[in-house]
């Protein structure tokens, strides 16, 4: 087992170390932060100063190694390092329990807080060339993964039950299972939905809804049936090596898709046309609202924009960048500032709910390049039959 | 679908709210304790005056129905009700992040901020007789899935292979997958470990550790081969209903238990005489740090002390509280300052890790009631053969 604090080879490490820029001294804890900046994930604090020096102090696991470790038993300890307190520290407010980001700013005798989240999401939105590959390898797997879907399925099988053999066949290709979400929104491994279900509102700010199987968790299939004929939405996890891609993909329960009915073949397509013509416009640059309009142009176009983004409730967006979790910057949303920048990783998710027929939309992970959005989910995205 | 704000019966609310008791005004928006307090999951604030009066205030979903329900876009719409603002408000400081917790305290005017995730992490710890029924419910379903693992095995398998087939059958048994957490902790599903994994020290504080199968995720099963003659220990997600149920049951690799080094079953043996002891020694009035001593007796008296709760690292508890989140109030710790109270639900995991054999013991969860811990995981105990 390597023991070595930091996992990531030292210039990538550093690279990330610049790309973040801190302007005041900042203390990271997050899991998916940690991960970002050193490869792996601990308990404790990871300082990063302005000129870059990071020192770990670590409660968990023991037998760590590395010039700049130090074990604590509680976060007050860190105060030892730093007898003058700081007139300003960073924090990651985003995240960090508001007790606890109290607890620390009294433990370090701090003047004043500083939002350590916006500089880390800001250099997190930023890929490397590493963090890229690895985005890659997880395309390419769950590509594999989702193309044994079709041997899945039954005849009689409800949504839940083909969810549950995708996250077996998911896991037995080296899904990690978790699927991190920055803020209050859960879900269990991703979202299969057909039928009327789709049209159930959620409480959480993904891009469809569903009722769930329970109250306990209102979000996707809810143990409906996937009835002769009808289309199934399948949006499953991607998360093999910390990092994430999101791809969306149609299933029909009919020997073909030729036979579907037309509304549901016009939407599908319109939700090709939009990932298509957005990947080509995202070039360095471009500004995330306008493809949003873009897209919603498109929509109106196909007379489907009382369907886009969710029926009975809508969603506010039509893509996301996504890394170590599923949402992260930017957003592709109707008052966004962002502007794309090479290196963007975003998921594109047309997707509409047609009242009658269900969920219906593919969903692409890109990367930004000067030549447009690069796909990095590599499986065919026509409508699958499933017998 | 039924949209009323508050899935409970309107006498089961009006107890637990009394249990929270609210000294001041609170608000509430952590998932966990909104569904606490209505038996649904929304996108918004639930607001609690000390004289126990709710109202909503929800973004998401639309369509929820109810005389206090209101529709807001963001946290300082809460305002227009208070145009006095608030001296005191309780808000959730145990989870919510800082920059939400800021927020609200501007957008609301409020002086002073109060700490509500004590006061309902307390009202949760004593759980109501129909969320004891919610937590029997689970002990028989996590139970009956268990029941299927020994068909689950294959040889050859991996720890990860198990593990994949036993969340497989979970979820076909209505598993909701989801394992909610109090805290920066995070594992998928569970933990299934056998041979040298278990002595890997994890960042988590859970009972065990184990390398995971990528340092993303590193907790739990590692890829590591079911060995001929192996124990594995299984400790998966017993969450149906919303509420969990924690058990851990051991297999081995065998025909029959009864060959089994020594060494393994004196172990086994011991965490069920800690089980068994501790459950009728757990009254109202039980002090939890004197039930961990008692533990740790048990344990020294079968000269197993340097193996308890981990080998290379130790967990510091031998029990904790359980019921919407797995780490809930009371924790059997050596400074826990908690007495046992009826209605208190409480897994006990006291386990083992033996190098050379791995982790071994087994976890039930219980009811504390006047005639002591009441188990609610109805599944032998005996170590099963998997072959």
């Amino acid at each position: 087992m390597n023991t070595s604090i930091c996992l990531l080879p030292a210039a990538e490490q550093e690279l990330r170390l610049k790309k973040l820029n801190p302007s005041v001294p900042m203390i990271f804890c997050d899991p998916a932060n940690l991960f970002y900046l050193t490869g792996r994930i601990f308990a404790g604090y990871m300082y990063v100063s302005p000129d870059l020096k990071p020192v770990y102090y670590i409660k968990r696991p023991l037998e760590l190694t590395g010039a700049d470790v130090r074990y604590i038993r509680k976060p007050e300890d860190i105060a030892a390092d730093f007898p003058d307190g700081f007139d300003r520290l960073g924090l990651e407010l985003g995240s960090m329990p508001a007790a606890d980001a109290m607890r620390l700013q009294k433990g370090l005798n701090v003047r004043e807080l500083v939002n350590a989240s916006t500089a880390i999401m800001s250099a997190r939105s930023v890929k490397t060339q590493l963090e890229i590959k690895l985005l890659e390898d997880d395309g390419i797997k769950q590509a594999a993964a989702y193309e044994r879907i079709p041997r899945l399925f039954q005849s009689g099988m409800t949504d839940i039950e083909l969810q549950a053999a995708i996250e077996y066949t998911l896991r037995l290709h080296g899904c990690l299972g978790i699927f991190r979400v920055n803020g209050a929104m859960e879900l269990h491994m991703g979202s299969v939905l057909t039928g009327e279900n789709a049209d159930a509102p959620s409480p959480y700010d993904f891009a469809m809804g569903g009722q769930g199987i329970s109250p306990a968790l209102p979000v996707g299939a809810s143990g409906e049936e996937i009835k002769p004929g009808a289309v199934v939405m399948v949006d499953m996890n991607g998360c093999f090596n910390g990092y994430m891609t999101d791809m969306t993909r149609m299933y029909c329960n009919a020997t073909s898709a030729s036979g579907l009915d037309p509304k549901i073949l016009a939407a599908w397509e319109c939700s090709r046309e939009i990932c298509h013509t957005l990947a080509a416009a995202g070039l360095p640059g471009s500004e995330a609202k306008q493809l949003y309009e873009l897209a919603l142009e498109i929509a109106g176009r196909h007379k489907l924009t009382s369907y886009f983004m969710g029926h009975r409730q809508h969603a506010g967006f039509v893509g996301h960048g996504i890394g170590i979790t599923v949402n992260e910057l930017p957003v592709i949303a109707p008052r966004s500032k962002a502007v794309l920048t090479e290196g963007n990783v975003i998921a594109l998710e047309p997707k509409f709910v047609i009242p009658g027929f269900g969920a219906i939309g593919i969903e692409n992970t890109y990367v930004v390049t000067d030549a447009g959005m690069r796909c990095i989910t590599p499986a065919p995205e026509e409508i699958i039959p499933l017998i």
